[in-house]
């Protein structure tokens, strides 16, 4: 099961990430988590003893000369855009609590126009875990679908759009709506997150008609104490985490459905 | 005066950068905002009518393409990477209670490696505007500092970067601070927002010692329900303005001080 979450910055992408990686692995799954938002923080929000010491795919220079013959950053007539990857995620997981986690690093955003050794690193690594593992792959991303295309978008078998009570995180949801159908994504659902009441909860669902809603996540003061604390999040809120229970749930036989 | 907002997605960086247009607008400044968050919306924030019929400056693909001689999107051997932009802004302003605003598009990330014909026009842009222009310019960008360089750092002001009481937006901010210091940029300053409490405060000064902070901005329910009930973001909190207007003089005596 191929699971990519995306949705507007703030909207708490990654807390969602982390507890749908819990329960798949809860329940049994081999879990293999990919931070492929810069800007966020997978390992420590999964709990990850030193998530700084670890060195994200994107900055292994020597690893990407190797394998695309370009170093990252210096100016090269050729390099190889489908280098070989199908080692790369045995080698360079991290395991923590029985999940398995890459980490992407930065990925230069853009269409047809915009090459680099990097890019071309993570692009076929993100199709093979996507197209080639067998366990359940967990993509945290940015506020777009950079790191798929239409080989992939089949390969998804949920696209999650995370939004929260306000305007500007529906409309990126929008945004994010019409990429997606643009490259043949069509398997989308929204979460709404930081719900604080049922005018909220009623706003996001009349904002979003012809979306499909896996399920809504409470607003939870103990989450923000928590992260000012330094406490994992993944265990902070009871209540957080029977929310996410629903939505893999929801995730679980809305898939096994559309299999049928 | 040029001022540059970044910081974690969803902290607030487009209220920031839209109350502080409206505070240099209001004491007499001519003001040039630029919208260069694709995954937010300044001209609606800013109380633009109509902001979803304003062409993104990436998406104008005939002018990219007469201006760097390569069409966005295909591929090209050559095209200009200093294209002529000093026409730009009067062509491509909108105006609004006094306020201009530009609005450049997605641009592509990524350091030297990455070119092509939307970045060029977006870059040349960004300069011409830091570096030639007499108004104040306030720049609303996403989660990094992309848009500068070490020829633009020289000019920016201040750069402001937004944290609210989590740690990942801390953690954010210091990532920023170094891609900063690696460009010469030092003129760097912190805005704390969305405080709920004097303890989320204390977090945040104790949790970023050594940063200058310019000020905080009290959280403030009226704005997201403002928000929620479409209503113009930039007058909805009169606690906010006051937050903001002192931030704004913080900043004039700050850069005052510093031209001394």
């Amino acid at each position: 099961m191929k699971i990519a979450i995306t949705g507007k910055g703030g909207v708490g992408k990654t807390l969602l990430a982390s507890l749908l990686c819990k329960a798949f692995a809860d329940s049994g799954y081999s879990v293999i988590a990919i931070d492929a938002d810069p800007d966020s923080n997978l390992a420590a929000t999964l709990g990850f003893p030193h998530p700084e010491k670890i060195t994200p795919i994107s900055e292994m220079s020597a690893l990407i000369e190797e394998r695309t013959g370009a170093r990252p950053g210096q100016a090269a007539a050729y390099f190889r855009l489908n280098p070989k990857v199908d080692d790369l995620p045995d080698k360079y997981c991290q395991e923590y609590n029985g999940i398995r986690l890459m980490v992407m690093g930065r990925i230069k955003k853009g269409g047809s126009g915009c090459y680099c050794p990097e890019n071309a690193v993570l692009r076929a690594l993100v199709t093979h875990l996507l197209l080639a593992r067998n366990e359940v792959v967990i993509l945290d991303m940015e506020a777009g679908i950079e790191h798929l295309g239409r080989a992939t978008a089949k390969a998804v078998d949920k696209l999650i759009v995370v939004v929260e009570p306000s305007r500007r995180s529906v409309e990126t949801a929008y945004r994010i709506d019409k990429l997606a159908q643009d490259i043949g994504l069509r398997n989308i659902a929204v979460v709404g997150n930081k719900v604080r009441s049922q005018s909220e909860k009623e706003f996001l669902i009349s904002s979003m008609p012809g979306f499909e809603f896996l399920g809504f996540i409470a607003y939870d003061q103990t989450i923000v104490d928590a992260d000012l604390g330094n406490l994992p999040l993944v265990d902070a809120s009871q209540q957080i985490i029977t929310d996410v229970r629903s939505i893999h749930q929801a995730l679980l036989s809305n898939i096994g459905h559309q299999a049928q």
